[in-house]
């Protein structure tokens, strides 16, 4: 028997979204089990699915799990909790966190579609964000604008909290936005994406809001990055380690001495989560295949004075690298 | 050695909010292990604090707990992955997830107050977003509104997906916020809230879009429902069970004869996490205190039909139910 009960993987065996509860899987077939707050929505979305929509057992999921001889979880998405019980309701519990890590991270056409339009989604609001900004306006304000914008374009949501940083706080790869209100001359730094269909897009962008000529070094290492980003963009290809991957942007930054500043890795698989199978890092020997989906974000940050990250959710299609976030790389002074 | 890894742990036991590592607390104190993209944020908001930000151990942050004798870890947010690795790195692993449930239920007064600010957020918004409603608007496009407004207000983000049920929608409990448009006659069931300092607010109203004399069923039931809610407010003290608590309103629908419709619990506890302890069920045994903050929300749903839900965030002070959120709950017609 498979169980899960990570919303994630329910998602990923259904393709019902949002439900709490447990999905099996054993002779007979692909059961949801969940309770009456969601189960109107699930029968009329999986009719004729051949997934079985069940009501909670009484007594708790775990119960599904009794006399199975060996079950398959996916420790990574099981609580200690859960495994406690589990181990003592069923025989042999095996992990099949990896199973699932691999399968979800080659998309189908359908999942491709989902994320391309998170991506489209992504860009059409940040291009009507650009025009929005305005001195005196806070972090706060910028990502409530880009945020509604997104939810108007057909977004169910968020795919994490934005985040809107400037001046001295894009400095923080991190930061966390805030009231800081915007200046002549700062810096903006802007994380987001969005959700539809249950995928999720990430992109960042920085950029100048005003140039006040004390920009030189901003505006060098800017080129740097951008050149990273475009190396990886290049010479990413099927059948690399998420180590080589990281390596060709990470290279670029090295022979201009700012590696020292890429304080985090290249990139990290796009899906349902916004963090997930594949990695781009430096000790990562996962290899890149056709259908994964990525981040491509290299990023270097100057410890109170600015930062800079240049992100695009990118996939990888006939063995090289197509960007999904295609909104202007160029620097950007506004 | 008490060990966790749950991001609001790690929030419960620092102040410093958002951050991915480790938290630990033995004979060297409390100590916070993170990596880069925290780090510098993190050093500037806990210096003084007495709580020391370390880097990452090399070889990950399991290695912290090797040579513990007894290590502390709460089981209900640890993975099955981790616990089997820390059972091998300490001596013996004992779970505190009851230890934080219970300490993290009962707020302290800047809890209180960060808890009240998102209520106050909440109301704000949701009184303004009763102008936009407008013929033809979709329920995403509601939810948008009513995002942005809790951002402009100054909310950090959501407490979770934005509800927005429009018609028949409204008859599921877990409503997916999508496209279909507002009509005349409509009932609108909007359920939110926001995060402000770490904390969330969480409310429910239920209202109709114009009255087309069809509507004799749906104002009967509210009634009831309403007076399910109140009752709830003026009976529920501290001593009581969690199952106590949910028979005062349920109580109230069973004599109008609408309890089987009533499929979900009355409430549950409210903080870093919108869904915590205590548990307002029928199965609960849970005592209700002074100083913990619950959802107070009874519905009933109609297959099909329509669902109504009245909910505000509430606290126990001095004994009895303080609300949170205060918009109006007398039936609306807009």
């Amino acid at each position: 028997m498979l169980f899960v009960t990570a919303p994630d993987l329910m998602f990923y065996l259904t393709g019902f979204p949002g439900a709490e509860g447990c999905v099996t899987v054993d002779g007979n077939g692909t059961r949801l089990y969940t309770d009456a707050r969601y189960s109107e929505a699930a029968s009329r979305a999986l009719d004729g699915s051949g997934i079985t929509v069940c009501p909670p057992p009484a007594g708790g999921y775990i119960k599904l799990a009794e006399g199975a001889s060996r079950l398959a979880a996916a420790l990574s998405r099981t609580t200690a909790e859960e495994y406690i019980a589990l181990c003592k309701a069923a025989g042999e519990v095996t992990d099949c966190t990896s199973a699932f890590d691999e399968a979800m991270s080659v998309k189908d056409g359908g999942e491709i579609a989902s994320i391309r339009k998170a991506c489209e989604i992504a860009d059409e609001a940040f291009t009507d964000l650009l025009g929005a900004f305005k001195e005196g306006m806070s972090e706060n304000d910028a990502a409530a604008e880009l945020e509604y914008l997104m939810r108007k374009y057909g977004a169910s949501g968020t795919s994490f909290d934005t985040i809107v940083a400037f001046g001295e706080g894009s400095s923080v790869p991190h930061h966390r936005t805030g009231m800081r209100r915007l200046k002549f001359g700062d810096v903006i730094l802007v994380d987001f994406g969005c959700k539809w269909g249950g995928y999720c897009s990430d992109c960042t962008r920085t950029l100048l809001f005003g140039d006040d000529r004390r920009h030189e070094e901003f505006k060098k290492a800017y080129g740097h990055v951008l050149k990273a980003h475009f190396a990886a963009k290049e010479n990413i290809t099927c059948g690399m380690t998420g180590r080589e991957a990281d390596e060709t942007a990470r290279k670029v930054l090295r022979e201009s001495g700012l590696d020292k500043y890429f304080t985090h890795s290249l990139g990290h698989g796009i899906g349902i989560n916004i963090h997930e199978y594949p990695y781009l890092a430096p000790r990562r020997e996962n290899i890149l295949k056709d259908g994964m989906v990525f981040s491509d974000e290299p990023g270097v940050y100057f410890e109170g004075s600015f930062g800079i990250r240049i992100e695009d959710s990118v996939m990888l299609e006939g063995g090289r690298v197509v960007s999904l976030t295609n909104t202007d790389k160029e620097l950007l002074i506004l």
